[in-house]
């Protein structure tokens, strides 16, 4: 066994042993190369080793530490017990105030819930819109009219091909973000007053979109790993009738699982029986930390009940708001309500994101992301771990960009939220994932920007604030 | 007398006893220089004598015209006579499917709702947009939340002041464009089922929102010249009840008028008094024929009840889709709907409008549209009833850039669209302008392009139409 070789499997067994944990940082080179006695050429060859075998990993500007593995984060998540009343929703004046603290520009967004878009291809997209403007003639307002540009069209569906999940271009409908696609989809299927089943937590455009209409939202028993709990809303159907499920299978905002391919299957068949229809947002579908591009409800959907919805937002760019719906057999409905909503999405953008699937390097990009967001997820639950009091526990995300994180018993999350404001930082709090207070201990974080030192300490901040608060507390 | 002098005196008599009636051609300056055995310039100095009397009309290209004058226009248009039965909307499917005819690239647009964008800022407003995303940084989402933009707010009330009817910038919420304005400020007010006043004629975009609602229309008869009849308004109100009233007061589409002063004020008044708030659409108010800019149903405004929209559709570029709401007491209200309905308004061309107006000559640029459009209204009118059958009648639009058609009885506007549809010209037919046929008789005509030989031409065709579809009648 070589010196460098002997190094790394002494490192190994610290960490197997729990000496060296999880988030742990180890040694700098140079530390290590004195306590051992090294060169710094074997230490960095022992690193490697290990970097290679998955024991530690390298964070930008910071060194290395100890790697979080799946089932190594006890005490997991559990699964969540809502009521299943229903009940009116009213998230959306927490979630205007608390976007609108977010944009302090100097505090560190990890309350954001847009992706960091230092890495975006903004250039090409905005040299698109440029050259489309310049040459902008006068009916495009009226090319462009519902279901939306026809080259975005061919182009949205090209980019389901290619991930193996073939649609038919004419069910496409451009929206204005994900946002309108979700309110249009529930519009065609419900009526106010109705009840609509959601995960618990769930995302609260979801909450956003059943408010607007005059709904009521209710929480269905969701699994931080594989999602909805379909026994439990089978039950719910049964017993209450529910007008439409509403569901993020993939890299779920705020948990990040993503629902076995069986579930799936399950819950699109229980639903088809049922006739309930299920507006599914898939925004996150295409940032998966796996080897495969996820299923969505949809490809399970024989009899057109799904009404899937996406956009460019989490991908290429929120600033254009360029959004879709699958609208399975509610198409026409959905058409015409967009129609009635918003008449049409604005033009330029729609042909500039078009040209850019067209042209550039959509698939590069992604796999650019992905890779990024898989390593930042590992970092920042590290962090987490390493700077938060015990008994915090986080979600294991499969892809996206946000952490759930859930504070030892007694910790408020508005408290946090505002204590953290104070000092620069910005969380997403529990609160505006549920419509009563059920997430009341609960934080979203978002960790798509690059890992920094500046980054790491508003973690740091945020673990030395949950420790006070529980420190007040007793 | 001079010669100039004596040959505009017989002209001008000619047209005072009707040999030359509002529309005809006069003789090319040519044709009567050899008539009259003049010279060229004693003709020209002729026809500039008479122009400046307001008796003939030069149009591009085409030579000259005798001037139609208020009041000569007889027949007129009568005050409609619709019934008070609250009725279902449905007549976004016609609306929908006749834009997307529209969009047929080689037609003469006559039937568009859009203005003419050859004469607006389109290369300043782009040269802003390429610059603010070029330099577009992060966090502009969250900085654009609703209400919008604050330094496009500040501008939106800065024009306000210009134009002699002040608001409070904390009253704007930013849309996109006067149709969500619409939807948002109606959905506030009101609730399903409920009814709602409508002019008769109405824009389609009032019937839309109601449709979109699932509310009720009420028609109430209009005047041609006044606008809404507030009797017959007063009268529904007290017998049926109504949940709120929506006007376009300055030049409404598609009947041209402005409502007087004294009218607003009553209406308001009204409306006050039995509690009933009213959405008033303004996206034409910029564009008088007048002297001075009108006022709107938010001068008149003590109570809070008028939620007053407009956009920048119709005078800087449709293809950003940005408008605004100055909804009274139900701001609150609408911000929340807004950010409910679509999350926030795009930033980047809320951005380079708030750039264009603080930089560029918008008044100067309103100034030369309003001069255009004012003179192609008679070009539009006059050439209509030169080529049209009699008993055709004519709206007299004291703004915008639309003129409402009553053909012969008998005419359907239906058959003529698709016969003009044939013939590579599009109009927009009565239809679509309330919930019944009660306009099947009409057609609207855009007049915002530059007047050419291509459009009068099509004017012909419509004509020729009018009357083969007469002709077959009887």
């Amino acid at each position: 066994m070589k010196r460098y070789e002997k190094l790394a499997a002494d490192i190994e067994e610290q960490v197997r042993q729990g000496v060296l944990p999880p988030g742990e940082q180890v040694p700098s080179v140079r530390q290590a190369a004195q306590q051992h006695r090294m060169s710094v050429g074997t230490v960095v060859r022992a690193y490697l080793l290990l970097e290679s075998r998955g024991v530690i990993e390298s964070r930008p500007q910071s060194g290395y530490f100890v790697r979080a593995r799946p089932g190594e984060d006890a005490p997991a998540l559990r699964v969540s017990q809502p009521s299943a009343r229903p009940s009116a929703v009213d998230v959306s004046a927490l979630v205007l105030s608390t976007l609108r603290s977010i944009r302090v520009h100097d505090a560190v967004p990890l309350g954001s819930p847009y992706p960091d878009s230092s890495g975006f291809p903004w250039r090409r997209i905005s040299h698109y819109a440029g050259a489309i403007a310049r040459s902008h003639a006068q009916w495009s307002l009226l090319d462009d009219l519902p279901p939306g540009n026809p080259e975005l069209i061919r182009q949205i569906a090209r980019r389901y091909l290619e991930n193996g999940h073939p649609v038919d271009p004419h069910e496409v409908v451009i929206t204005l973000g994900a946002t309108e696609a979700i309110n249009l989809c529930l519009q065609a299927v419900a009526r106010p007053g109705d009840a609509i089943a959601v995960e618990s937590p769930t995302f609260y455009a979801m909450l956003h979109a059943i408010e607007r209409l005059g709904m009521r939202a209710v929480e269905v028993a969701t699994d931080p790993v594989t999602g909805i709990d379909i026994d439990a809303l089978e039950r719910i159907i049964d017993a209450e009738g529910i007008a439409a499920c509403m569901v993020m299978p993939n890299f779920q905002n705020p948990l990040g699982f993503q629902m076995p391919d069986a579930h799936k299957r399950r819950l699109v068949e229980l639903l088809t029986a049922r006739n309930v229809p299920v507006i599914e947002n898939d925004v996150c579908g295409e940032l998966y930390f796996g080897d495969a591009h996820p299923t969505s409800l949809k490809t399970y959907d024989t009899a057109g009940i799904v009404l899937h919805c996406a956009s460019f937002s989490k991908t290429v760019t929120t600033a254009f708001r360029i959004g879709w719906a699958l609208p399975g057999r509610y198409r026409g409905e959905v058409e015409r309500l967009k129609f009635l909503n918003t008449l049409t999405t604005p033009s330029i953008p729609q042909r500039a994101i078009a040209e850019y699937l067209r042209n550039d390097g959509y698939g590069l990009h992604l796999r650019r992301v992905r890779r990024l967001y898989a390593q930042q997820a590992r970092i920042m639950a590290a962090a987490v771990r390493r700077f938060f009091p015990p008994g915090t526990t986080l979600s294991q995300p499969l892809g996206g960009y946000v952490l759930w994180v859930q504070l030892p018993d007694g910790v408020d999350a508005m408290d946090m939220y505002h204590a953290a404001l104070e000092r620069r930082v910005t969380v997403a709090p529990g609160h505006m994932f549920a419509p009563g207070d059920t997430y009341r201990h609960c934080i979203r974080l978002n960790f798509s920007a690059p890992w920094s030192p500046r980054i790491e300490g508003a973690v740091q901040t945020l673990g030395q604030i949950a420790a006070h608060l529980l420190a007040r507390r007793g």
